[in-house]
Formats: structure tokens, sequence, C-alpha cells
């Protein structure tokens, strides 16, 4: 049996507790396990934008977010009906811009409920119908990228990776073990808010996976020294000719697996069918101050400059294979099969 | 007139004061400028083998200590004459074995001052003399070095640079703005130790030359994005057939460099005659409690595991030349150059 680690359990990502919406704050993790309590859609928007969740997170939060606001609607604490349930989308939506996988879930859940939009009770259960529905197949996706995931882990297997990348690649691991498998993974900090050394090691630490972080400069050494057998990532958005975005960072290795000829699989529930290829994709910048900070202390003088561009965009040649809900494909196939 | 920075004036790198050699603890810069006072040969060791100093440090502090404890045994604080510098000499050596310019130049001070080894205040003359000639020639040299630097730069280069490159990188950048050229530079963070934020940056900024940091991981998102028109980095080590030997994280670069035709050029005083190649360098793997932490506060749990080899070997074919006194050589010509 595979038991996901604490921060993908799902009451752990968010839950509903009496008027308020949770979110499991992963800027804390693993020194505290603390929840953001939200009290409105505002709070919520504003813990995207702030990062409580990241990655696969927002997606659970936007979804329990529609189950919550129609609930505070029907016991009367909140007005406005499916207008309301719409805004509200649209908050989150617009909390961050480039997670078009939490962007196309509300559209197609609102899309779903707006027949029930007459009557709250309705609307209610048409909300947590849909919710419950959409969640169940994103596990029943994730378990099933996992499997496939795993056939790509031989016996002592090392696996590069950097950032956080949930459920997909974590469930690969957790199924190579489980037939047997001893893998080993190589986890970049990734600065600067190093997912890799807070989020990614003490996952795979709980998950009983052999795991050891390096500084976000070191993944060509270890490739260097012919200590990696491939590298693996999520994907914050897959465009239609394969090209991958992903956290910065990601790119840097990508290029370095190339050069010792080591292969690169990254995970992807679905490409964005409104980004054909990288060109499409508008670079996110964050605040230079989070590189000139590190766990809250500064690294160098307040006067010094610095910049922070989000994601990284991986030209899909360096990108061996993708492994998708419809197969583990190479890059030029993504588009034939998302038709 | 070209200025060095703070960190790299004779005085702030070390200096005897009274009965003590003082080092400049580039640990705590640029939060406080502060120096390690040492009272003995084993606390100059010590004080290398913590990294109090690094780069082109330990040279200046191996040959000022030749100087301290010839002094100490004029005054008869110290006792052994010859046979005593031999061994303190012997010991700085031992502590960080992998900087074979400050052995080179110890071996080289011993042989030269051996012939007045009979008389301890011949001995402190020709140790003083020697020390003195020995400096003025490496300014000479980082001098030389920095103007034929220059020579790479054009009117708005962009230069991405990993660790501290010291004298030769940064008076490259003097003489090219001295001759009017406005460059700017892209600092690698440079974990764990974060030479780049803290040495790089601030001393470039102290020399009017605009600099960025980014962290490590960085650096291919702005080449892809084609903002670096140029990589630059010191040696720690090079090799006779162009191998380079430097903090780990140039490797990573240089790959990326050479993805997007982006030349590399990194500064070498000299060849270390005793490594042929890559295969004749043994890596030196330090503590991976510095990989997780930062500053000081810890990036992940203590059970966590770690991995922190500290330099890369970069392969020559990745180097697009070398910057050296005998002029700007590509890699494969540095063997006839330094017979």
């Amino acid at each position: 049996m595979i038991t996901l680690p604490y921060l993908l359990q799902h009451e752990n990502i968010c839950r509903l507790e009496g008027k308020h919406l949770l979110i499991g704050d992963r800027r804390a993790f693993p020194f505290e396990k603390r929840f953001e309590v939200c009290s409105s859609v505002d709070q919520v928007a504003e813990s995207l934008r702030a990062m409580v969740t990241q990655g696969g997170g927002p997606l659970e939060v936007a979804l329990q977010t529609m189950v919550w606001v129609t609930r505070l609607m029907q016991s009367g604490e909140l007005r406005g009906g499916f207008a309301a349930l719409a805004d509200a989308a649209k908050q989150l939506m617009a909390a961050r811009p480039t997670n078009t996988t939490m962007q196309r879930a509300l559209q197609s859940l609102l899309a779903a409920v707006k027949d029930s939009a007459s009557d709250l009770e309705a609307l209610d259960h048409a909300v947590q119908t849909q919710v419950d529905l959409m969640l169940e197949g994103y596990d029943r996706l994730y378990h099933q990228m996992g499997r496939m995931g795993s056939t790509l882990l031989k016996q002592d297997s090392v696996v590069l990776t950097t950032c956080f990348a949930e459920h997909t690649f974590l469930l690969s691991l957790a199924y190579a073990k489980e037939s047997g498998k001893h893998v080993r993974v190589l986890a970049n900090e990734t600065r600067p808010y190093l997912q890799g050394s807070r989020l990614t090691a003490p996952s795979l630490k709980e998950m009983g996976i052999e795991v050891q972080v390096i500084t976000d400069g070191m993944g060509a050494s270890f490739l260097h020294a012919g200590k990696v057998d491939m590298y693996m990532t999520a994907v914050d958005l897959l465009c239609m000719d394969g090209t991958v975005v992903n956290k910065v960072g990601t790119l840097s290795n990508a290029i370095a697996a190339r050069y010792y000829n080591v292969p690169y699989y990254a995970f992807s529930i679905s490409p964005d069918p409104t980004k054909q290829g990288g060109a499409d994709v508008t670079m996110e910048m964050r605040s230079p101050s989070e590189v000139t900070r590190c766990m809250g202390s500064p690294t160098t003088l307040d006067s010094i400059g610095a910049l922070y561009p989000a994601f990284d965009i991986i030209p899909s040649e360096l990108v061996t294979a993708l492994v998708t809900p419809k197969g583990i494909l190479e890059p030029e196939h993504v588009k034939r099969n998302f038709p």
C-alpha cells in the first residue's frame, strides 16, 4: 500500500474547518506544521500570491474554495449565488497567472455546475460532487503516472531532481520501491525558496527513500562524475510543442544532463492548449529580495541588486520524454496525443 | 588610477601587528570587517582550513606567515631557524592541499632563502625581501592580466561569474571601466559559502561596476534569454591539458554557456605542472552540514543528508580561452606556453 507523505495528503494541503479554509503553509515546513487560516476569498488569493502553497497546492485550494464559498452561501454567511462563485474563481486565477492547470480546473468546474445555479442547495450539492469527482480523478491520474514513472527507474538508479515535483514524481519512486527497487535521489536545494531542501528531501525521507541534498550548482558535478542515471522534474506548464516551463534551475540541469547523455523526464498531467511554445510564455519576475535573503537572513548588503525569474523555459530538444496520462511521450508527440 | 576594493587590499587580506598575524575574515564580510588574530602557526593553519580566507587569500597569508615566523625567531619568541620555517610552511600546505599555487610559492620561497639559513638576521632579511618581491610580482601579474582581460569586454557586455574571481577578474572590469566601457555582472550567489553574494557583489559595487546577484540555478535562464555575453571565472587549479578546476557550480554554467554559444574565459596565473589533466585531481569533499545550512540557519531537518564536492572539473573543450601571464591562450596551448 502506497502512502503519500504528510505534505501531499489532502487534509494537509487544505481543508475546511468551521467557517474557515485552512491552507498548509509550505513556507514553514518542515520546521513547523502550520496552517494559514483564511476567512475570506481575498485572504485565500493573497495566500496563493504569497506562495503559502505552490506547485499542485493552488489547484486543490482553488477547488476547496469553491466548496467553501457555496457552503457559506447556503448557510447565509455569503451572498451572490453563481455570480459570486465565478467572481471568487476569477480572483484566484488572477493570484497565480502562470498556474494554468488551476485556471482550467476552475473553468471546467464552473461550466459543470452552471445548470444548478438557480438554487443554492442544488449548487452546493453540484459543486461538492464535482470537486470530489475532480479530486478523485487527479488522484487516479497521479497513481497511474506514478506507475508509469516507476518503469523508468531501475535497481539502484540515482535520480537528480529540482524543486518539489510532488505526487507524480514521489509516487514513481514509491512504486519503484514497492516493486523492490532501491533508488536514490539527489535533490537540488532550489533557491530561493529551498523547496528541494524543505519539501522534497523530508517527504522522500518520510517515504523511506534515500535522498541527499545538494546546492543548485552541484548537479553538473555529479553528472560529470557519472553518478546520475536520470534527471526528473515536474512541469509547471507544458507547451503543445513539448517545451517545458518549470522552476528556475531546471534548465541548467537539463542542459548538463544532455551534455552527459543522461535522460531528462518531466511529469505533466496535460499540456496547456493555449501555449504553442516558449514564445507564448510570459516570464514571471519575482521579488529580488528573495535572492538576497535565505531563510530570512540577508546574504549580502541591502544596497546590492538581484534578479529572480521564477521559471525556466526548457527547449523540447532537451526533454527525453514526458510522463503523461496518455503515456510516456516524446516531446514532439504531445500535440498529437492532446488534440 | 585603479583602486582595488577593500577585500583585495594587502592589509585587509592579512598583516602583521605586534606579535600577531591578522587574517581578514571573509566569512563575516560584508556584514562585518573583522580579523582573525593568530598567535601561532597552528592557528594560521586552522584558519586556512576553516576558510577564514580563501581563493588568493591563503597565498598571501602563507607568505606573510613566513615573514612573521622569521621575525619572531629574530626577536627570540620562536626557535628553530630554517627548519622551523620549513615546518611552518609544511603545516600551511597541509591545511589546504588543493591550493597548489600556495604550495609552489612556499617551496620557491624556501629555496630562495635557504642560503641565508645560518644567520637569523640574514634569514629575516632574505625572507622579507623575497616575500616583497613575490607580492610585487603577483601585483604586476594581476594588473597585466587585468589589462588583457579587459580587451575581451565590449561596451555594455554582460558577464556571468561564479564565486569570487578576485584580482584578475575585478581588474579586467576595472580596466574596461577606465577605458570608458560600461559593463554589467551577473554574480551567482555561490552556495554554500555565498562568495558571489558576499564577496563579489559588494566588491564590484565598491568599484562602481553594475552587478546583480542571481541564485546558482539561474545562469542558464539568462543565457537562454540571450542576456549574457560571456562567462568568466577564476581558476583554483589549471591542469596542463587546459582542464579547469574551480568552485563547484562553475561546470554547470560552462556547459550552459557552450550550449548557447557564449564564450567561457578563465583566469590563471600558471598551470600546475604536476597535474596533466582532470584524472590527476583529488576531489575535496567538504562538510555536508554546510549544504544543509545557509548563513547559519538550517535549510532542512537535521536528519537529512547532503553532499558537498568543493570543486568542479571543467573539461578543456568547454573553455574558450585562458587569460594567463603568457597571453590569452586556447586550452590546448597551455602546455606549450608553460613548459
